[in-house]
């Protein structure tokens, strides 16, 4: 009864990189984006603003859950793919028993698994899509995040209404959701969708590979730093795929960490240099609100920052020509109120997946 | 740059089953059962018993967090693996922001993809272990699940101490943790780990195949009823697994949900034969406990419940050949205390995974 397992060899790289040498494609992406965000650097490049933060729902709570199906939704139509041809779900947020998404779920009525990364849910969902697309056990995935700035955080610090100050290294939990939709890299293949993208155009866009992250805890006890606690799982994660894919920082055009703002991010790039890696972090909180304009603090977070930074803006420019190879690294706080209470540290993850544009001719 | 895609059709069946052709392995599963757990009528069959539900430790919450990270050590070391060696942790529990995997996953130091499908997390985590390393993209991949009645009532409920009246449609959170080791199927294959089970022996067994549940809601708001939230999805999966396979109940020695209870069984069961199946389903959370002695109501539940019943009961079955095809029907039930004071009914869902054990003589 044995069937021959494929050689695993083609599909791993180092310790912990998974490699997708069939290319799964990004075929298209959606953004919803809170008011604030939508009044940011990336106005006019979301798929969606929403006028206010209930969206005419009794509970923001609701709101957040709306935006994520509709973003899923969007991602669908812009991908010409009905959601009855989704094959898979895969989903998170922030809300404890990640409710946003499964009640979403619910309502979008397709084949779903929840994941829970904390802000870095969108990479750990690219990596898990690529690699069932590319194993053939889906043929088109969609991976789907949210967060939103009233419901987190009421639920993880006070009362929203109490408006409490805020010290200037916590950042800002973004009101927003995204959704990728990834399907079969070949366009003239058997399993392919035809060319990816059909609504926007550009070059094609592929997921080459994924690093899954450790967690990695430093002993950073404070909730509202923490970019410092994510940051030295970003500088593992990135070290790594570094180290098992065998190239330099100079190979990437860009390398974009999820929220780690102004104080995690060049923590991040110190801790690289202390291994020998010169590298320039970028980040996408400090990518959606503009520091002179919007306060704040620190940056953006929350689990979609960096899925709204990627549909509105990375992806865009790798369609575009303008970046060609990315490597797009989420990150994750591990925390909840309860180990906070119980005076535990906050441990951090971060997913990296490399996404690469096609060449010119190469479709 | 297009590299070949699989054939998918190989690898789906009907709208919503994955299937595995290489027949990814159960290498080795390992249970560490609470106290009231280790009397039941599974006693003298886990890996360990705690003898108190501290564990020494100050809070419910660690002792569970350490039940499951003593479930994964002692699944590789039964599958006569090195933790570095495994190459990706799959794992959730039913604490807010999934803290008890988390943590493990910290001090375990294995690369980490946090699930949430409340109590159908195990069966999740199978389905995605089966496919990436069905896929090649990774050798041999953990999944651990850990639920703690303690923790889980303060959380979900009432403060513990004051215990408070359950209704009898209530079911009981079990206190436990569980890990399977899921590897190559091939043993004599170049990405095969040699003989599976090394230390128990018995027969190989196989993931054939798995159906990933849609959320299925049919309006109950009881929290002291979640047997009959639950369901619903339950029978969907069932039927929509039976119909993607093309096979009748009869076609499996067992099939049995996750923590149904006296009162989701029989509703499961009254479902499916409405569509047109006779399907006599066991359930996990009824093996659990013994009702005469144990007074837990309407039976066990919980993210760890089956996963105790697997590896203490199910899994050894098939090892020496008493039951040959089982589905594997984990439940979940996806509200929160938020969902529910907001006045929402209970969304649940159930995955399903199709083990195998080899035929005498196919290893």
């Amino acid at each position: 009864v044995t069937v021959p397992t494929l050689t695993v060899e083609r599909r791993r790289a180092g310790r912990s990189t998974i490699l997708f040498p069939s290319a799964p494609a990004v075929r298209a992406a959606a953004s919803v984006a809170g008011p604030l965000e939508g009044q940011g650097p990336l106005r006019g490049r979301f798929d969606q603003v929403v006028p206010d933060r209930l969206m005419g729902q009794d509970s923001w709570e609701k709101a957040e859950r709306l935006m994520l199906e509709r973003a899923v939704r969007l991602a669908a139509e812009r991908g010409g793919v009905r959601l009855e041809d989704v094959d898979l779900l895969l989903a998170g947020d922030l809300l404890n028993q990640i409710i946003t998404s499964s009640f979403a779920a619910r309502d979008l009525d397709v084949p779903f698994l929840g994941l829970y990364s904390a802000c870095a849910t969108l990479t750990a969902g690219l990596a898990l899509a690529a690699a069932l697309v590319d194993g053939g056990h889906a043929r088109r995935a969609a991976v789907a995040v949210a967060s939103h700035h009233d419901s987190a955080e009421r639920q993880y610090r006070f009362p929203t209404e109490f408006g409490n100050q805020r010290p200037p290294t916590a950042t800002w939990t973004a009101t927003g959701a995204a959704a990728v939709l990834v399907s079969a890299g070949g366009e003239a293949g058997e399993d392919g969708d035809g060319a990816p993208n059909p609504g926007g155009g550009g070059r094609t866009v592929r997921i080459r590979s994924a690093t899954v992250g450790r967690v990695v805890d430093m002993g950073v006890k404070d909730p509202y730093d923490m970019g410092s606690a994510m940051a030295p799982a970003a500088a593992d994660t990135i070290r790594r795929h570094l180290e098992d894919t065998g190239r330099r920082p100079d190979d990437y055009d860009l390398i974009i960490t999820g929220d780690l703002g102004r104080v995690g991010r060049p923590l991040c790039q110190a801790l690289l240099e202390e291994e020998g890696y010169r590298v320039a972090v970028d980040d996408c909180g400090l990518r959606l609100y503009d520091p002179k304009r919007q306060d704040v603090h620190a940056g953006g977070s929350g689990a979609a920052c960096s899925g709204l930074v990627f549909a509105a803006d990375v992806l865009p420019a790798l369609r575009e020509g303008r970046l060609r190879r990315v490597l797009l690294v989420s990150t994750g706080a591990l925390h909840s109120t309860t180990t906070y209470q119980q005076g535990e540290s906050i441990p951090g993850v971060a997913h990296a997946v490399c996404l690469e544009a096609a060449a010119d001719g190469e479709g």
